[in-house]
């Protein structure tokens, strides 16, 4: 069932695998809530493939940082805390994905897991970019976010995910921006993004 | 250095259980990585502090699944999702705490560290109620918070939490409020919280 793949060492820094690490474990909470909370098997998928993912970068990242100690036992020391964080991270994402497998697992989400993350649909929504969107093309900067409070804290594209994406970028048809923010903030956004251009 | 408690079965709702876990493993995640990034040992040891409760929720949830599935397996089937949701809420107050032991342990915070979890400072910020505050003994809903896009996510009263206080709540001279938002609303928030009466 498992694809396994031979890791290899790629030089990237540390700093950027730990921070992707983190953004990602993030990220998967709130999806693998959602997932659960709508029952929604593509975002379950999702969360799973990210979890996999994330192995990979806490693998990559073990191999960088005992190459960046140089054998030496006082750079081991001062690096031991970002090993710490980085297989934090990785609990993190473990526990999403379980979340997530009650629903491609089809165990069923009893009531009680349903009401304790609707607080979850208040704070986060899932926007889809359709060609006749006003967003369309826009840079995110351009959307007004600061004032209605919502942050844009993933872009969804083809099967890739922008994590934290850069106020220049642009919204693309297709597109499925995960949104947190308000309750109201978070209304208010979906109107404007999906209001035809 | 531990201390032990026997956990004894008590007659809490599942729901009200679940849902102090989640709130509860989801501030830790916030409050750890602002231990880590502040180097704050009494935030690290409310992290720890808080890892102990969810332990003793996560007991007292299992015995009350057990008992709520009155030894009738379809019951047990309906009532799988909860348990493996709270196991989930578990090892992510797991993880919060291992990274709150960076800091209690003195391992210290690498730069790297420090650096993944700056957008961490611009959405959480902690304010403290000062007998002079403005805000003092006013109640959340009259602070304006859905215009600035912040929410309170929990004050620390003495030595307990309120997460996810209710709108009607008072805030009270000493105590630690726990809010997030976007990096705007929060400095706007900070200014209003701190002016002097």
């Amino acid at each position: 069932m498992a694809k396994f793949e031979r890791i290899r060492f790629k030089p990237i820094p540390v700093r950027e695998l730990l921070l992707e690490m983190k953004n990602l474990s993030e990220l998967m909470i709130d999806l693998a809530y959602s997932a659960a909370l709508f029952n929604d098997r593509e975002l379950a998928e999702d969360v799973l493939a990210l979890e996999s993912r994330i192995d990979t970068l806490a693998y990559l990242l073990d191999m960088e940082v005992m190459v960046a100690a140089r054998g030496d036992p006082r750079d081991a020391e001062a690096l031991i805390g970002v090993t710490k964080v980085a297989s934090s991270t990785d609990k993190i994402s473990d526990a999403a994905a379980d979340i997530a497998a009650i629903v491609t697992r089809g165990i069923g989400v009893h009531p009680i897991v349903g009401a304790i993350f609707e607080k979850v649909e208040e704070r986060l929504a899932k926007v889809t970019v359709y060609e006749s969107a006003w967003v369309k093309g826009k840079q995110l900067k351009s959307l007004d976010l600061a004032r209605l409070g919502v942050d844009v804290i993933a872009i969804r594209r083809n099967k890739a995910w922008l994590i934290d994406p850069d106020e220049s970028e642009r919204v693309l048809v297709g597109d499925t921006l995960i949104t947190r923010g308000t309750p109201l903030g978070i209304k208010e956004f979906k109107n404007v993004a999906e209001r035809k251009a």
